[in-house]
């Protein structure tokens, strides 16, 4: 059967299969193609921001006006109907009778799920809490295959907290369709959740878990880096002693010794993760890869809105 | 003499008569059949909310974009320059020089008149403090007559708060034209005011008062819900006991017995005044109402921007 | 060699010469003769202010969008990554991959230019701190001549805070290009910098310096005039005493005598600088002045956009 986006909602990755994901990851190439189109003319996106956002919102936002669309909206949930204490199912029942399509950010984890089952429109996941935000593993997906060359067999690093980082999670089962061989290396506190590594290990992927990049770094093909957050550790000291060894710089990439062909990346914002001294370099795509956003975003509004093949 | 809304300021529904309402529900209805055209292609509307509102705004854009036009502005005060101190007289002079049409939410009572009185470009409305909220009143009109096959002739009860309610008032007074008989229904501290009684009963309008729907709702066509605010009792417990008898629910209406036909609005947001039970029935029209924000506010635009004859 | 703007930054005025300023000037009013077109079709203005404006923000808004061109940004910094820690530096870096120029307002001095060294796409300073704010530059000088008739060897008097007021150095740079003689009347705490009349002496402009207007009121063709604010004064008692001599009427300036042709400038917002009772006689220009944004931030965008020849 042909693969078909049209009116769906995009909730989580783990409701495509592998054909899906290569479907939109070809579609977001086409659209690198063409800057500016009017395929989505009439078409109303609501960019709903219950949680501050730059990257994700901005590229949704430009994505769906460079294909000819139009966009209504807010950043903050203060601005909305939340502060009279409107539940959100209330809220987007009304909303979707003001556009054709809904783009959701919310703190709460099911939000976009929530949503989903009680509008007719689509509904795409922004970013549900601590859950799921499946357009950016599109986008990190693509960024991945663009800058490799291609998906499969690759041997991946995850790096830093891989407890929280929902990035992690949901980028780690995608690439379980494609061979991948996964390191993650966290501090033993941040290590991924036992379901996630249960799942992984169902779908037979090879799997390593270390503590740092010692011994491991020559092997790796593309490290995805995270940011590990002061506040997940009781103790500052704690947070200080583990820090620097989850901190990737030029000068320690070249002691510990890597492939030529690496490639780092990072859902970003960083703080101090990575090192300036890495932003030049070829292995640093993380900026590419927030760029990426535009063509794969482009690519999921028009496959949702049935405007493209 | 030809009706005619070209460059006239919306400030209050007193300001129309019964021609010019029926005028602008009808363009409503037309406005409906067609989901995008570029009528008001190159003009811009500024969208200033001093105040939060989701369903007000977020439709007064989507219309504006529908329709072809542009949009700038902001959702709150904090983002403009009245946070430096700036009048509204001054703002608003300033920023009529941007646009071709002003939407204007603002905390203080009158100052939709005021920003109307200084500026040249039309000025809409979009509820100025407790006092006007007319486009909200054009689309309870829209909704009732559509729902309802006609205005003429209904039996109207009005449920809740009705001394803050502006909607209520402002509905009141729209459908005096059309041989409404209304009852009012309230705890006796949240009664109509008196000069809106009294305005009601010199246009000849059948009145009645009453604290609950007991005996009263077999006989109402249609039920207009308002959200009671705890913070308008001194007393909590107070609040406790009226909060139940304005709670609508189906079970509740099923015995009190209603007309098979009625139809249940609320201007929204709600908290718990109507169950969600009551949702998925034919009684609650609350959504479409909500939705119905867009037709209405397309025909207010392209009226008042003369791009409709 | 023809002057042209494309792909250029608009960090400081002084990057400009006379001949580069009233290319800019000239543009501006063929902008305002047409009001729509779609020269910027498929152009995308990411307009980031991390502090709040009105005049500028929305001016810069409306501008590109009846240029055909579409914005995505923010209104303050709270809904950005910024809340996340994330550098200007980071931030740019990203945005530019969603846009074809950058309107940047940032508290900090210096951050505008910061932002151009690191990005492709041009930057336009909106605004850095007390620092730059190059386009009110442009608008001010816009003003003066269409209200003047002629840029060249005018008096101009600039009254109030002349320390902090960014306008009223940039200004006066701009100005001395046209051999204009220039009054800078303050009280002693907030005289020019001494850098800034160092330059203007260098330049050989005619530079007086003065604590009121009288004496020199019937000299002077235009008055620029600016907030005097109480924060910058450590004694209360202080500002009360000057704030009615820098305190604009009209029956003050009858009292004192001025020219019949004379113009009254402000950046506003103001508070109490200028009484209601100068808005409607012809010295005053300043809400003309505010509308000017649009032609002239329309003649940056296209020209830096290269959509003019």
């Amino acid at each position: 059967m042909a693969v078909s986006f049209k009116q769906r909602d995009i909730i989580s990755i783990r409701h495509f299969n592998k054909e899906e994901l290569l479907y939109i990851l070809d579609l977001a190439k086409r659209m690198e193609q063409v800057d500016h189109t009017n395929i989505l003319k009439g078409k109303v996106l609501a960019s709903l921001f219950f949680e501050p956002s730059t990257r994700t919102r901005l590229s949704f936002e430009s994505a769906m006006k460079r294909l000819g669309g139009v966009v209504i909206g807010f950043a903050e949930s203060g601005v909305s109907s939340v502060s009279k204490g409107e539940s959100l199912s209330d809220s987007v029942k009304i909303i979707e009778g003001y556009c054709d399509i809904i783009v959701l950010r919310h703190y709460l984890e099911g939000s976009a799920q929530l949503a989903a089952d009680v509008v007719d429109v689509p509904v795409i996941n922004a970013g549900d809490g601590s859950n799921q935000h499946p357009t950016q593993t599109f986008l990190d997906l693509y960024t991945i295959q663009k800058t490799k060359g291609t998906l499969e067999g690759l041997t991946v690093g995850f790096l830093g907290d891989l407890k929280y980082g929902r990035t992690v999670h949901s980028l780690a089962y995608a690439l379980s369709y494609f061979g991948a061989e996964m390191f993650f290396i966290s501090p033993p506190s941040l290590r991924m959740p036992r379901d996630c590594m249960d799942e992984l290990k169902d779908r037979k992927v090879r799997c390593h878990e270390n503590e740092s990049l010692l011994g491991i770094s020559k092997k790796l093909d593309v490290i995805y880096c995270t940011r590990i957050q002061k506040e997940r550790f009781a103790d500052p000291v704690e947070f200080e002693k583990v820090r620097g060894v989850y901190r990737l710089s030029k000068s320690m990439l070249e002691e510990i010794g890597i492939k030529d062909d690496l490639k780092i990346l990072h859902p970003l914002p960083r703080v101090d993760e990575m090192d300036g001294s890495l932003d030049k370099t070829d292995f640093a795509v993380y900026f590419h890869q927030a760029r990426n956003g535009i063509p794969v975003r482009k690519a999921l509004l028009a496959a949702v809105l049935g405007a493209v093949e």
